[in-house]
């Protein structure tokens, strides 16, 4: 058995407020997010470790449309926590507690039903084990990698030795900033690629997301929300329904990219529409194609007479 | 003689210092920026006032490309002089110094050659004197509008009374939240909508700008400039973009309005690629059109067979 996607990365509980309400036990953590959305375009593996007050059962809903969780280790302790509060307009927020719990340990070891896996998404966690995770699979078509400020900041160089094996790196536009030491996102963006990776995928919250590449950049928008309820894992969101979409297609041609790009932003937007990832409980295929749909009538136009 | 595109707002001197140099008496103004623009697109006449010291030789580029100049009223005294500092990110800036002079009795007078203009923008002035030209244009097919914080703090009255005789409101995201009250762009832009105009544009600066109408959404992004200069003046030449491409068509169709947009944001792209208008001075069709092509490739994708 295998699946054509993996993620490593957390698996966790979040308690989250928001101006809009307030939940204590959200399901959380990057891996949760990205299969979550990448799901349902693609079969994903899921690696990461949980204590032993963790309910597996209620990612029953993962399990029942082919997220293989055998990969989740369960270990003596807590698991992963992160309590945060936003602020009124969504676009900051402050920790209030982090209990690292069993995760502080992580050591990602890929089961051998997951080593074959072609689409791999190394979720935010420390970069040397990051590379671990590398080291243990067979083939893949295409590594996408996140990182964080606390990784830039505390362990640059192994994140630098890491980004050359990396396809497609997925990062905020303030961690490109912080990484390339640059404030133009468009010279951060060759400051990146220069260090390994083909692709590099600068996210912007609300603004919508960038895709430098080779040949050329694509631009998608973010989906435009009267209410947006949660941003958490909104990033993840986007990586799984990217990845997850270039899985689906089995091919990673320029259009396929441009593609995978709207589904990112897609899924991104279906996940700040409600706490944690409620809104990816029951998410019909329907949905999804509808809301490409309005991303392409928001985003695609015809030129005129003078360009013939 | 008469142009089909009428502007009316201030033509001034700007003093502006970026992190990448200084200029002491660059051509600025809203009515300039927008003629600048818009008058690649389409004949552009101007309604402005300036002192017995500017220099209205420097604006002979204008001229020859068909700007009629002539509602540009002479007074004694001086011209509006505004100085300017942006901060090294580009997105703050510092106003150093504001000499209205003869601006500050600004009470626009339409030549009866520009009565039957088609395309009106009333750049950011007084609304009571932005009320005052639409009641000496006799027919006009569009109009549009822009306004800032100082009119929507003092003035918000005579601003409402205003929206609704506008089909077009040209605003910035800071600007749309600050007039609804309301943080979300979506429901600000109803709000606004709800008072009038037909159609809301909110620019978001390097993040692009959003189309709000009463069929659809849509989006256009920053054009990604690895080289920003200068900031000055790029919603104003934005907007120039906007109406110059519809008069230039002569129709608002859907199709037209994306257009519209995409022309905005090329205008206000090349208006922040060197000091003041020095871009606009030799900005051959070419040029235009290649950027406009940038833009499609950038943003339009294809369905994949799942949406057929």
């Amino acid at each position: 058995m295998s699946a054509p996607v993996l993620v490593v990365g957390s698996v966790a509980i979040d308690a989250i407020e928001t101006p809009f309400g307030k939940v204590d036990d959200a399901l959380g953590g990057s891996a949760n997010y990205f299969a979550a959305a990448a799901s349902l375009l693609a079969p994903v593996g899921i690696v990461a470790v949980v204590g032993d007050d963790y309910d597996l059962g209620r990612l029953d809903f993962l399990r029942a449309r082919g997220v293989d969780l055998e990969g989740i280790e369960r270990k003596p302790g807590q698991s992963f926590f992160w309590a945060g509060r936003y602020a009124y307009d969504l676009n900051s927020r402050e920790t209030l507690e982090t209990r690292l719990g069993v995760f502080a340990d992580f050591d990602p070891v890929i089961p051998e039903r997951f080593r074959d896996a072609e689409w791999i998404f190394l979720g935010n966690i420390d970069p040397t084990l990051q590379l671990r995770v590398l080291e243990q699979v067979r083939a893949p078509k295409l590594v996408a990698c996140d990182t964080m400020n606390y990784w830039i900041e505390r362990t640059p160089d192994a994140l630098v030795r890491l980004l050359a094996h990396v396809d497609v790196l997925l990062v905020n536009d303030a961690e490109a900033r912080e990484l390339s030491g640059d404030h133009n996102l468009v010279r951060a963006a060759r400051w990146i690629r220069d260090r390994g990776p083909d692709l590099v995928v600068i996210k912007k919250g609300e603004h919508g997301a960038i895709l430098f590449g080779p040949d050329a950049t694509f631009f998608v928008p973010g989906f435009p929300l009267e209410d947006v309820f949660d941003p958490t894992g909104a990033g993840d969101a986007f990586a799984g329904g990217f990845l997850g979409y270039l899985a689906h297609r089995g091919s990673v041609t320029a259009h396929d990219l441009k593609r995978a790009m709207v589904y990112g932003s897609v899924m991104g937007s279906f996940a700040v529409e409600e706490f944690g990832l409620r809104r990816f409980l029951d998410l019909p295929a329907s949905d999804i194609r509808a809301r490409v749909l309005e991303f392409r009538t928001m985003t695609t136009f015809e030129l005129d007479g003078s360009h013939a």
